[in-house]
């Protein structure tokens, strides 16, 4: 490893499948310029790659430092060899060469990672995490994603899918999950998790659901984990009983994933976790309940720092790691 | 890291709450030589420690080759970088700096690690997951235990017990486990727990249970797991649904710890894998039907190669990986 100009910067493109974003990122994770789009998935994988050019050579030209290379991370799952991406659904884009193509059209080096991979990269180097040696995030928004620093390194697996810990079971007979899999975390503690149970509940009981279903524009299909949010804020019970079964299901996954990784520290990060910061102290408590007495003497579990930047520092950092392995410029 | 020598041999020793394993091991992971007594946890630590000490020179007196260093695992939790046990509690061992002890004892260098870490190791570098980057073992006996191999380094975690895997949650609100959580892999697969659902089926059902409870001398509560190995063999219906159960839990399990881990193997060992070896191709079934296409792309299921002498053998692998770490003699 060598220590690569502390002056200069690294572009972090985040890539996700509603929106691209772009921030010019120093050594120490401070952003001192950026950009956004949507994600135009139609136009297909070149129509997309043609944008995060535009945003890059943007962000070069905008530079008053020397720009050194370009980290990508990607919603789907990349080759850690090669930097393809191989499957990505909301792109649905399969074996793209995303790091080949970046730097056939642009002159700079590029890594490609896994976006939520970059993000707990991110947490970890500029973010809440910084120091840990092992450490695990869990972004907790539409889905729940998360990723792993084991040993002072970014776990990648052997596939570069390593940190699904949204599909980690807490109930084998429980909901269907969107991956198939039956009672995984994410079927009980997303945004689209927590939608469902309001629809549930409110439709189960029209009386205790009203303030919901009012908020909602008298639509119960229409009911979001931002209005649950919303009316939890506002002191409703309905709500307040969702968050509270939300931050328990988050302790139960949190106590698995303590077990098996034995983290020093658990960071939260995500729309829903934004939304209602609480929800870490009431699954920190649950996880307490559950976890291994050994795996609990040395876990924090906090919020994630970089909020809505996560993405984009991560990957300009993640750049930078890539650089310094390689050696010199 | 240095390579060390290839002619010479390194001790290992596992230590665990019943009894203690040495053997010499060469670079290959060959075993040449080795010795077990009884775990006398009654005298103490420092009573434990002569026996050890006695072990291990034994096997330094016997070998015809030099011997480099001393591995230990031990059923604890052990402090990564003092080799300090924390705590054991079938030793009712708390903070014992074992390292320390034995090097002072011994004229050779100790490296002390968990007794299932030191089992994955050896699966690791001399048993079924030779070559893997990324794998996960899983040992299945009285108890569940895991270890986890992570970017070709071993897993120890912020605390040392990375690895927990039989305390990966179920069913959040299922039977309770020996760790106080409800619910784990452990209160489904282990031996104990197919004691107990034993019992609890043959109890319920007296019929159905006849050649169970013979087996057990008429004793409901006697039923072990190795009987209903031993009457699932001889094609016993409740035993054989009593199994077809345990494998679909750990598949249930392995489907979490597959997309969390996103491992290139698994590795099933223990003394219910050894009894029905069935149980690899029932849980390699279930995980497959739950897990992320992504993580199962990769995914091997197998069973262990090294049997009983994984810990004796990873312990003497790990005190060759810390004098190689170390530098040259």
């Amino acid at each position: 490893m060598t220590t690569i100009g502390d002056e200069a910067v690294t572009i972090g493109l985040d890539l996700g499948g509603t929106k691209l974003q772009a921030a010019l990122v120093d050594a120490r994770g401070e952003v001192s310029g950026g950009g956004r789009r949507p994600t135009d998935a139609e136009r297909g994988p070149d129509g997309v790659l043609a944008d995060l050019v535009d945003l890059a050579e943007e962000l070069v030209a905008s530079a008053d430092r020397s720009v050194l290379g370009v980290g990508v991370g990607v919603a789907g799952q990349v080759d850690p060899e090669t930097g393809t991406v191989m499957r990505a659904p909301n792109l649905e884009w399969r074996d793209f060469p995303l790091k080949a193509r970046l730097e056939a059209a642009i002159d700079l080096p590029v890594f490609v990672i896994n976006d939520v991979q970059a993000a707990t990269y991110g947490e970890w180097t500029c973010g809440a995490g910084r120091g840990a040696r092992d450490l695990v995030c869990m972004f907790v928004g539409t889905g729940v994603g998360g990723g792993v620093v084991s040993g002072g390194s970014l776990m990648r697996g052997c596939g570069g899918t390593a940190g699904e810990l949204g599909h980690t079971t807490l109930d084998w007979h429980g909901p269907r999950c969107t991956c198939r899999n039956r009672g995984c975390l994410e079927a009980f503690a997303s945004g689209w998790a927590i939608a469902q149970r309001a629809s549930e509940a409110a439709t189960k009981d029209p009386e205790g659901g009203r303030t919901l279903i009012d908020l909602a524009d008298g639509e119960v299909d229409g009911l979001t984990a931002e209005i649950v949010v919303h009316a939890a804020h506002e002191g409703d019970p309905l709500a307040l009983r969702l968050m509270r079964e939300t931050g328990e299901a988050l302790g139960v996954g949190i106590a698995s994933i303590a077990n098996a990784f034995n983290p020093c520290m658990v960071i939260l990060g995500g729309g829903v976790i934004e939304g209602m910061p609480e929800l870490v102290t009431l699954a920190e408590a649950e996880a307490r309940r559950r976890a291994l007495e050994a795996a609990l003497d040395p876990l924090e579990v906090m919020k994630a720092g970089l909020g809505k930047h996560a993405g984009t520092v991560g990957a300009a950092m993640w750049a930078r790691h890539g650089l310094a392995k390689a050696g010199p410029e």
